[in-house]
């Protein structure tokens, strides 16, 4: 029973990955349907008894083998009644952010393809997705300087250099980086590993683990990340 | 065509009015379905041809004679498959707010009843509908402490002290009065009507208005509305 209208809902995936100091996102060829020699973003429709975010992790697991850490519904795309050609069809998108661990993707999946592409190499892509990924540029970058989730684009045991770089590659722009330390480190929620990473000719770097439980403990005092 | 599912696409509005020093919101009871005789957020099915906007704004007509000023979308509702009895519901959900004149409402619409009620004398809801509210209302908490957003809710020519009790009804607690002051008439977000308003046997208050045109300078070179 579908009352008044047909309409068909769908999920889309919006995935960042962080690499060679770009933030990178994952894009398919679907293997049918109008746009099948086009990039689009991972995504399908959603089965009758099945919710929200389990669709969206069905999609990237059978078109990309991807399993996500950190997903959060973005925005429902349905003002523009025309944006598939087949029919009407309602998105509800999420982005997820992954480790570079989860970079190497499966070469079997439902996709023709999946690859991932530098935020600054997109090609055009089908339906609205190039609008759906700028909104979730803009909420990436708007969330990242009030809470943490920047850590999980990184390996588990990272340099602060590559906490610094994220920010400014995500930001778009430098960051005062004597203030930015202070204030990170400041709260506390970076441990030491004990471990340091060499590279170059300068001196050992050490390694930070991002302290979740440190960070939740503090956030649930109303403690409000701040970096500019 | 319905793709591969068979689930029907809603919207729900939740409007925020502020009256009696107390954050009010709108419910109606249908004229039919299964919640006959409950309460329930205004909001129907989305028309086949018909964007997500323009559903609500016909349902809020419809059902409330309302017409809203700020519209926003809050959340799509779609991860517990049972939460409409009759289907598989997906609900898009908006809030809204609007001022007092939009108080009285219309007697004759396609609602049974409609009705304002104070946040703190809420009956149970049809649905999933009390936690939507809930949502509506960590968001407008959160969003007013960075938007001045609050301004919509409040009549054109305000007194500073009507500010700042709905910034402590929203809120839920005090604020350092000064500093809220200090703050708000720091930025020349309000404009000076030349008016009073005499209350009570204090002094008579100025009358202020939210000047939009020096906020969305500001705005446009990334000033952020800050209050706690």
């Amino acid at each position: 029973m579908n009352f008044e209208s047909n309409i068909s809902l769908a999920v889309d995936a919006i995935v960042f990955a962080y690499a060679n100091s770009k933030l990178q996102v994952l894009l398919i060829q679907p293997k049918s349907g109008p746009f099948q020699n086009n990039w689009a973003l991972p995504g399908g429709f959603v089965k009758t008894n099945e919710g929200l975010k389990d669709a969206v992790r069905r999609e990237l697991q059978e078109e990309t083998g991807i399993q996500v850490d950190y997903l959060e519904q973005l925005y429902t795309f349905g003002d523009q009644v025309d944006r598939d050609p087949r029919t009407r069809v309602v998105s509800v998108a999420y982005f997820a952010l992954v480790n570079p661990k989860k970079l190497v993707l499966k070469a079997d999946t439902d996709a023709a393809k999946a690859e991932w592409f530098p935020l600054d190499e997109l090609p055009q892509l089908a339906y609205d997705h190039n609008i759906i990924i700028k909104v979730a540029i803009d909420r990436l970058k708007s969330k990242i300087q009030y809470q943490p989730i920047g850590f999980d684009l990184l390996n588990k045991e990272f340099v602060f250099s590559e906490l610094e770089q994220l920010y400014m590659t995500i930001l778009g722009h430098d960051i005062d980086r004597r203030n930015f330390r202070k204030k990170v480190l400041g709260f506390g929620i970076l441990t030491e590993t004990g471990k340091f990473r060499s590279e170059g000719s300068g001196r050992p770097a050490k390694l930070y683990r991002f302290n979740v439980s440190k960070y939740r403990a503090l956030e649930s005092k109303g403690f409000h990340f701040e970096i500019k």
